[in-house]
C-alpha cells in the first residue's frame, strides 16, 4: 500500500500545521449552519438505540443461545429484512394487519419480514431443500402496540432453531423442547414451565364443543388471548364479535381451565365427548396446558410456550394480574414458543410438495429487559470493551512515543488503548482506566525510554513496576490472561 | 418446570402411537392445498440469502474484523433499522433518491437506513454523547442498480469504526487508517492501497480552477464517479449536465489525474494556483490521490477509501477496464472508506453544538465474495457445522439408549448429534458423518451396552476403539480440542 507506517503510528502527525486543527472546526462551524435543528430527536415509536451497555448483555445471550444451537448441530442461514409482499400474505391471518409496508417506489411491492418461520419456509421451497436443521437470529417487525417497559416492541430479534424434514413422529419435537430447556436453565432466569398442546386437540376439543370448522382458526386465536385477558372478555369476543354460541362458549372454557401432566392425558382419553374425537387423542402424549392457542394460523401439530414463573420481575408483573385460568404462579409471560407446521413450506412449493417442519422462536427482547435489571440491581459494573492496558505518560512530548508503544501491543494482540492528545494529563489518563474498568496502565517517561522500561501501573491496587519493555507483552497477558 | 425429563429425552416418544405420523402427514396435506401456489419464489431484487456455508465465511471474516475493533478499545452499539424519515433529509444530497421509504400505514413517515452514520450522528445528539469510539455492524438499504457479481446488493452489511470527539488534529483519523490497514492485511486479500485526500483541497482545487462555491458539492460528486467511468464521461458530465466550463473541466482533469506520495504534496505546495488557497494547504498531510472525492455530502476533512490491487478476481474484473485515470494496478473497487464529518452531529443539534467525528466503513460484501471464490477455489471443504461427534448405532429398536447418550455429551457441553429415526441404517449415519464433516461417530449395540462401553470410531482413518462410557466425554474433547 502506498501510506507510509509512519503515517499511521504518528511521526507525520507532529509535522502538522495547528492550522488543522483550526481549520477543522471553522469548517465545521460553517458546515453545521445549513443543518435543520427544529425536528425531533427520537427513534421510531416502537424502536429503540442499543447502548454499548445493553450491547455487551445482547452479546453474552446471544453466545449462550448460540452456543446451545451449534451444541445441537444446527447450521445457520440469513435472509433479507424485506420480502415480496405475496410471501407473507395469507400466512399469519388476523396478524397480517400488523405487518410494515414498504412504499411504492416503483418496482416490486415488499414487507418487512414478520418472523422468521415464513422466510425459512420460503427459502426451502425455493432451493427444494428438504432436510436441513438451522438457527436463524434476526430482527422482525410488527405494527403492534408496543409495551416497551415489558420488552414488547415494533423491531426485535427472534432467535430461531427448525429442524425440517420427513423423519419419525415426535424425535426432533422432543429436541425442540429439550432447547428450551436447555437455554432458559442456561440463562438462569429463575423457574419456568413449558406448556404444551397440539392443535390437533384444539381443533377436536373445539369440534366436540360444537364450534363450525370455518370457526377453528380465528376461535383459536381468541383463546391464544386468554394470558392477556381473563376468561370473561375472552368469552365476550367468541360470542360477540366471532357469533359463537354461549354453550359452545361455555364448553370451551371448562376444557381450557385444564392444566396438569399424565393425569390431564388420562382425564382427557377417559372424557366422554373428548374420546370420541380420535384426532384428539392422538395428539396426547406430553404435559398440557388446554389454554394454549399460539396465535399463528401455520401450526399444524404440537404447540408450546415458555413462560418464567419467577414473582417480582417489575417489567411485566402487571400482565401476571389477568393471566390465564388455573396459572397459579406469577407469570412473566412467555420467553420462548414454536410448535410444528408442516402445511407451510408446502404453501411455497409449485407442486404442493410438503416439507414437515418443527422448530421454536425464543422471545430475546423480554429476556433482555429482565437481564438488564439484574445488572442494574447488581453490584459489579458492565464492560462495555475488552481493553487490557492503557498506555499513558506523565511528561509532555511523548505522543509519538505512545503511538509507537501501542501499535507494538496492537501488533501483539493486546486490546490497547491510547488518548487522542498530544500531552493528556496523568490523572485523566487513570480517570479513563477507572470509569471503564481498565485493569493495567503501561506509563512512559523519558527515564522509561532511557532505560527501555516501561512502568506497568495495575489500576485496582496502584501497584506500579518496571518492567523491561522486551517482556512486556507476555507480563499483559499474563496479567489479563481471563480479559484476553 | 412441569415437563418431565423423561419426555425430553425420548422415553415418551416410545409410547407414542403410530397413529400421530399418519395423522401428521394426513393433515399436513390437507393444510397445503388451501396455499397458492402461482407466485414466484424469489427474494426482492438486490437481495440474495445466505446459506450455511456463506454464513460460515461471513461468520469468520466478522470475527476478524470484530477482534480488530475491540483491540483499538471501541464500544459497539445498535440501531434501529428505520429511522424518521426526515432524520435522513439532506444528509447524503444526490443520493438521497436512493433511500427505501417505508408505506404511510398511520403515525410516523419512516426510511430503511441508507448507512450507520447518520443514526450514529443522530444517537450522539440524542443522547447528548460528546466522546465515544464505537463500532456497528449491520445491513443498510439502497435502491441503487444492483450488481450482485460483484458483491453491490440493495440490502448489505456495513461494518462501521468511528471516533467522535475534540481531540488533537489527525491523531484519532490516523488510528482510522491502521485499522483499515490491519483489517485488510488479516484478511488476507493480497496488495492493497489506500487513497488518501481532503475535502479542503478538493474545494481549495475547485476554487483554483474556477468552480462557482454553490457547485462544489456538486462536482465532487461527479469527480468521485472516476473509479466507475472514465475522464472523458466524467468531464462531459460536468459540463453538459452541471454547466460548468469546458476550461475549468479541463484544469480539474489536470490535478486528478496526480497520485503519489510526499513529492506530490511537495508539487502542490510549490503549484503556482493551489499555493493561492491557505485551505488547500492546511490539508496536505499523507499520501494522496486527487481524484478521490467521495460520493456523501458530509465529510468536511481527510477521506480515504481502499482498493485491492489483486488482479484477476473474476467478479470484479469489468470495473476494471475503466479505473481511474493514473491507476496502473488492476482495481477490484473500493474495499473500505470513510473520512472526517465535523458537521453531522451538529444538523441534529437544538442548539447545533458540535462533535468532531472520523469514521471508516468496511465494505464487507464485496470482501464476501472474494472469500466465497477462495473457498470455492481452494480443496478443503467449508464446514458449517461444529458437530464433534454422532451418536449411532447399528441395530434396531435403541432410540432410547441413543437420545440418553446424546443427552449426556449435551449435558457435558459436546456438540452432538443424533439421527431422528427411530431405525437409521448405520450406513446412512456414517455417510451423514462424511457429508458433513462430523470426526467421530459413537456406536451403540447391545453388547457395548451390556460392556457400559462404546465403540468409538474416527470417520477420517475408519478406526474403532471400544471406550468405557465414563470416559466416553474426555476422550472426545481430546481427540476434537480444537473444533470445540
Amino acid at each position: 500500500m502506498v501510506v507510509e507506517a509512519s503515517c499511521l503510528c504518528g511521526f507525520c502527525i507532529l509535522q502538522i500545521d495547528e492550522e488543522v486543527a483550526k481549520l477543522l472546526e471553522l469548517k465545521a462551524r460553517l458546515g453545521g449552519d445549513d443543518g435543520k435543528h427544529q425536528f425531533v430527536l427520537k427513534t421510531a415509536k416502537g424502536t429503540r438505540d442499543y447502548n454499548p451497555k445493553q450491547m455487551a448483555i445482547r452479546e453474552k445471550v446471544f453466545n449462550t443461545i448460540i452456543s446451545c444451537f451449534k451444541r445441537h448441530g444446527a447450521e445457520t442461514i440469513d435472509t433479507p429484512v424485506f420480502e415480496l409482499k405475496e410471501t407473507l400474505t395469507g400466512k399469519y391471518g388476523e396478524d397480517s394487519k400488523l405487518i410494515y409496508d414498504l412504499k411504492d417506489q416503483g418496482g416490486e411491492l415488499l414487507s418487512l419480514r414478520y418472523d422468521l418461520t415464513v422466510p425459512f419456509a420460503r427459502y426451502l421451497a425455493m432451493n427444494k431443500i428438504t432436510n436441513i436443521k438451522r438457527y436463524h437470529i434476526a430482527k422482525v417487525y410488527r405494527r403492534d402496540n408496543p409495551a416497551m417497559t415489558r420488552g414488547r416492541y415494533r423491531e426485535f430479534y427472534q432467535c430461531d432453531f427448525d429442524i425440517a424434514g420427513q423423519y419419525d413422529a415426535m424425535i426432533p419435537d422432543a429436541e425442540c423442547l429439550k432447547i428450551v430447556y436447555e437455554i432458559l436453565s442456561q440463562l438462569d432466569l429463575g423457574d419456568f414451565r413449558i406448556k404444551v398442546n397440539d392443535r390437533r386437540i384444539l381443533d377436536g376439543m373445539f369440534a366436540v364443543c360444537g364450534v363450525p370448522d370455518d370457526k377453528f382458526r380465528t376461535i383459536c386465536s381468541t383463546v391464544d388471548k386468554l394470558d392477556k385477558m381473563p376468561w370473561e372478555d375472552v368469552k365476550k369476543e367468541m360470542v360477540n364479535e366471532k357469533g359463537l354460541s354461549e354453550e359452545a362458549a361455555d364448553q370451551i372454557g371448562e376444557y381450557v381451565s385444564m392444566q396438569g401432566g399424565m393425569d390431564l392425558a388420562e382425564r382427557l382419553l377417559q372424557d366422554q365427548k373428548m374420546s370420541q374425537s380420535k384426532q384428539a387423542c392422538a395428539g396426547l402424549c406430553v404435559v398440557f396446558d388446554l389454554s394454549l392457542a399460539r396465535g399463528l394460523d401455520y401450526y399444524t401439530g404440537i404447540i408450546y410456550e415458555a413462560v418464567l414463573s419467577q414473582a417480582g420481575v417489575a417489567p411485566v408483573s402487571t400482565e401476571a394480574q389477568n393471566g390465564p385460568p388455573g396459572e397459579e404462579s406469577v407469570s412473566v409471560g412467555s420467553v420462548a414458543g414454536g410448535g410444528r407446521y408442516d402445511g407451510l413450506v408446502g404453501m411455497f412449493d409449485p407442486k404442493g410438495r410438503k416439507v414437515p417442519c418443527v422448530g421454536v422462536s425464543i422471545g430475546i427482547e423480554r429476556i433482555f429487559s429482565i437481564m438488564e435489571q439484574k445488572a442494574e440491581a447488581s453490584a459489579e459494573k458492565v464492560r462495555t470493551t475488552e481493553v487490557q492496558v492503557m498506555v499513558a505518560s506523565a511528561q509532555k512530548n511523548l505522543l509519538e512515543e505512545r503511538l509507537k508503544l501501542v501499535t507494538e501491543l496492537w501488533n501483539a494482540g493486546i486490546k490497547a488503548e491510547v488518548m487522542y492528545k498530544k500531552n493528556p494529563k496523568l490523572l485523566s489518563q487513570l480517570q479513563h482506566c477507572e470509569e471503564s474498568g481498565i485493569p493495567l496502565v503501561a506509563i512512559l517517561g523519558e527515564q522509561e525510554l532511557k532505560d527501555g522500561v516501561v512502568k506497568l501501573r495495575v489500576v485496582a491496587t496502584r501497584e506500579e513496576v518496571d518492567i523491561c519493555r522486551a517482556d512486556l507483552i507476555e507480563e499483559v497477558r499474563r496479567r489479563t490472561s481471563d480479559a484476553s
